[in-house]
């Protein structure tokens, strides 16, 4: 059993008029808050709200940097070339970092978005050029992503702390990977599932798979979505759940 | 006679795969570049690659402001809510600050674009807006600005340091203030007579009006237009005849 | 008593993943759909959508031309140059027409969103450029504005039909105009009076305003809100309360 | 040896105060004009002013249809879902025809623009969903592109007519396509090769290959690049020689 586990999600994920995440409800819940950088979502007065909400919750802040597609809202991968790429993760970074920092809090990780997530667990080039950015913006923020990414092997090798995360509401394969969400199991919607599976992660480091079978999953953070209806509620009963399986919940170091 | 005259130039004004100014030969002749955070100009590429031309040649690295107004260019006044237009100067000083300090310098002051800059001559409530921005995002920058500007009353007001700049290719009145570029002789086309004005500037503190009379400007930036043709060769001269006049060129303390 | 009244709504509001206006339940009350086009809200699937489920009620379409701003939803006045804001109302009107004629219908008139339509109301420059838009989209559109405001009267100039529209949730001043926003008592939020009102505005012309008094508004049309909680349900207690009255509910000649 | 040739090449290309093809120069040269509809270059001033030069000239005005990425121009390829790019490609038809039918013209054709161009020479997804949004736009315009493309091959299938082109200044492969750019020899830069080849294009159906053999293809249009020095002077070059041969310079049919 290990010590600690982090809880992740998006949040401040609207823009202009539009509200998705409920951004306050949440930061009760999660103790790492995926904060979009306008991107995909987030607009400055977004970011700085959110910013102030989790600084005062003593939530660490994330940047959740993105493709370049606010239409799409991040969910088309784009071919972008890796020097690009890497300023524009750079910019988002920096731009994030103001808003934390005048919250008293600082950008604490970085966790790629939608598309970006998806095409770094195998495209090696992008996946080193979000690393290159993260560098680029400096210090050596840690890289939240999927076990087994081309995106965490990327960040370990250029020095920055690759912390694996898990999913309560996927299926896995037996390989311990994400039943892709083209297949029809691929969600876990029993929210009593979701929660037995998240104290699982968290205290046998294994989940259940599709076949039936239990694979290890090294995950150091839970991702908890935030943008359907009871996200935040099914998050307290997540919570909940951990701290009484003697599950210690909190940031990971 | 004062000892030190700083040159500022508006650079980085490209996007995607257009160009505006000659950002190599300007860098070349100027102490401050106003580099464009993309709001109105500047994709991250462009604003790493001027950071690190700038940083290269010592040239001081300033944070140009803008609305967000692509398509305009910035150049349409916007009524933007004070809170609002706060959090986007923030945000576009933390995106350049990540590539000036990527070069090894640092965003070392702000200076409003376009219609942000116009508007905050007489608008009190979105200069104050713009140095709240300043302030959110840290530090304590000196403002770029039009003596006797809203701007440069609330910078000093919150503690910034206020640097007042004249264009010695514009006309001014008896006052002391820019003819409007609705009046016919708004701008100084001949070239002779703006590398004269340039030296009056720097050497007198004043320049002669429209009516023939001399006014007192106390300048201690030049700004120099970097989006004309000619205009890399135009500032070559200007500085050159700034030292041969005995003015130290030089970024403002 | 007038023989008809039109009901309008702001629909389409959503972008990305965004939603805001309850479209579908909005579509079986009102008789004109004012569409978002893209640059405040609707990208061109929302705009599909909305255009299809409109034309399958026999609901009219209307441009909902806004000012470039999809960051701060139209609500930022801008200073754009007549030519160009022309130009943007063109370009929507034909991006929206699209839609509108691959469901089988046609763009049937024309209403300006937040800023611009407030701006209009007093701003002959900026009327003029809506309406030489119109004019450039082809056609005579109607345009959907405040009655005296500047839009209406540079509509008629130019020979499109002026279509007058009241708010009933709004307070009225003895002149008959608008109580500001930026007043107390500025919205009327009883829904109750809501109610009455709209049927007062469609049978009497007339509404009862902040001091008491009776003014005559001539109204064609009126507005119903969308984008807040229980907008769809007081939307069908407004058309029901009307028809109960005997006025017919239909789209504006 | 064929009665007609086409000259086609991408205009207004220009956005905000950049600008980048010399939209005057070469439609004095070309029968088609490829106009940027406003999602990679274009903003609604610039399509207008294009519309209206090309009318005046009698130049064919074609919707060059892109991907939403202004800040990429256009040329990052992005998996946008069939229904959404479809949509798109409608939308800007939709806001380019009201521009060319203001002008007294109308939008005769389609052609993708950078990277949609790129990918669907063999995504036959993408393929089909631009072809969805130009029956979306109505009508049956033409599709412009490359000889045995999905891209053709989706437009013919839906009964819109295929108007393949070819590339004076690109080197094709024995087997009648392009050599790709990443490859050293892929451009022709010689300007007497250039022209050359249009000849032979447009007499002989055919052109040199890289291995020197000589392989058909069978083009109705030749595309000229407008975005570089000289491009304009070069294409002047190339219709003069056309003309020599005895070959018609005109519109396709």
């Amino acid at each position: 059993m290990q010590d600690l586990i982090d809880l992740n999600a998006d949040l401040g994920e609207g823009f202009s008029r539009w509200t998705l995440t409920d951004d306050e409800a949440l930061l009760s819940v999660v103790t790492s808050a995926n904060v979009a950088c306008g991107f995909h979502a987030g607009d400055p007065s977004v970011m700085r709200r959110v910013c102030d909400l989790a600084a005062a919750r003593g939530v660490r802040i994330g940047a959740q940097v993105s493709y370049r597609d606010l239409a799409g809202f991040g969910r088309r991968a784009m071919d972008v070339p890796a020097d690009e790429l890497a300023a524009e993760v750079a910019y988002q970074i920096g731009a994030l970092r103001v808003f934390a920092e005048a919250a008293g809090a600082e950008v604490a990780y970085v966790k790629p978005h939608g598309a970006l997530y998806n095409r770094t667990v195998h495209d090696a080039e992008q996946a080193g050029a979000v690393v290159a950015g993260v560098r680029l913006a400096g210090g050596s923020l840690p890289m939240l992503g999927l076990p087994g990414s081309r995106l965490l092997a990327a960040a370990a090798d250029a020095g920055l702390t690759p912390v694996p995360e898990a999913f309560a509401d996927r299926a896995y394969t037996p390989r311990g990977t994400l039943v892709p969400r083209s297949e029809p199991d691929a969600v876990v919607c029993d929210e009593d599932a979701v929660v037995r599976r998240s104290v699982a992660f968290a205290v046998e480091r294994a989940v259940d798979t599709v076949d039936g079978t239990r694979v290890t999953v090294a995950a150091r953070s839970l991702c908890l979505h935030g943008d359907t209806p009871g996200a935040a509620r099914l998050a307290v009963r997540v919570r909940h759940a951990l701290e009484e399986a003697g599950v210690k919940v909190g940031a990971f170091a």
